[in-house]
């Protein structure tokens, strides 16, 4: 089989990359470049994730009309991305209809290379709550990819980790010796995370709850035993 | 309501522009540049026709990975467009899965904005065979729409000529007092139509049926009467 994985630089998707590594025969590695306050450290990771992987083919896809949209904490520089506060609710950090993008891409991608399936690391519950990360939009969107491409294209949305836990994702991850220090999940920082943003709690309770130690740096001191 | 509406600088979507401008208080014009042989030509014509409409705002969005990704006649320096032969079967001039960008793209925009609608100017039968054309296709897009984006959000796409002749097109533009000369069908010229291609044949014999004469210069001579 022939896959194509988004790889984001997020800790989801490095997990999700090694397990299409595992049931594939070739992969192929997708970035989207849509101007977030991040890019320059996921585009240093996403790199070092190629050459960890060494998957047959990579596309960097500029989406920088997601900038010009705006509408996120994570594309305009007058949005603030929020420290974590436990509230209910889609977090300001939501791009609208994001994963949309990557989907659209990798199928055109997909149709013209062959591939037959396309893995993005989702997470629908234990999450930020974005619409865009529910398994209901993947299933309509692969409807929408087997009614959009021609007909002998088949090729299959897989989405591996989409009911796991951040916890559960990580004790995946430390089974397919992930390397953890290759990935990225800090919403403000590009050097050390901040480790109080939406993005960073999660990650952070994750480890605690998986038992590990999270190999990257923080800016605030973290107790991993509590 | 207030709607975007996909302007490529081509018949349909101009026909559409103007469908849309007559049944919504606001309208946007979106447009895509994805390094298309004649983009040139239909970005001067984009602009023509955002002076003509006066929407309220426009977002012309480089999707230049599009190129990158290739597989079509359109896009890719090594395929040739090819010239109308009649034959069955989906073109060269396919680009994979394009209008799932047009949407997935307006979305993100509809999102932002508060925009009730999408149009957009897919043709079904009467035209080159795209996938990405067709009406189940739209109608799966809607569900990863639905699904896709916040719970609040509610985005109808609107494809007011899918089921239309190119010649009943141009019996609704008239009506409508479009003017024809701002748009461009050819797949291979930028200042004079080469009336050879799939696209330029299509849109000559439509005008035909329609009892019109095209207000745009061909390379070739062309008998509106027969």
């Amino acid at each position: 089989m022939k896959a194509i994985v988004l790889v984001s630089g997020g800790m989801d998707s490095l997990v999700t990359a090694a397990i299409a590594a595992s049931e594939n025969e070739e992969i192929y590695f997708l970035h989207l470049n849509y101007g977030q306050k991040t890019e320059k450290k996921e585009l240093e990771l996403f790199r070092k994730i190629v050459d960890y992987f060494q998957p047959k083919d990579t596309l960097i896809a500029d989406v920088s009309y997601l900038k010009q949209i705006g509408g996120s904490s994570l594309t305009d520089e007058n949005i603030d991305v929020k420290n974590y506060d436990g509230s209910e609710g889609i977090p300001n950090s939501y791009v609208p209809f994001r994963n949309a993008h990557l989907l659209t891409i990798a199928t055109s991608w997909a149709e013209v290379i062959g591939a037959d399936r396309i893995y993005i690391g989702a997470v629908e519950e234990d999450s930020s709550g974005y619409p865009d990360c529910r398994e209901n939009f993947y299933r309509n969107f692969q409807k929408a990819i087997d009614s959009g491409t021609k007909d002998e294209t088949k090729i299959k949305i897989v989405t591996p980790v989409i009911h796991k836990t951040k916890a559960e994702i990580i004790q995946i991850g430390k089974k397919l010796n992930v390397p953890f220090e290759l990935s990225w999940s800090c919403y403000k920082n590009n050097e050390v995370a901040c480790g109080v943003c939406d993005s960073c709690v999660l990650r952070i309770n994750a480890f605690k709850k998986a038992g590990e130690i999270d190999p990257i740096p923080y800016e605030i001191k973290i107790d991993w035993k509590n």
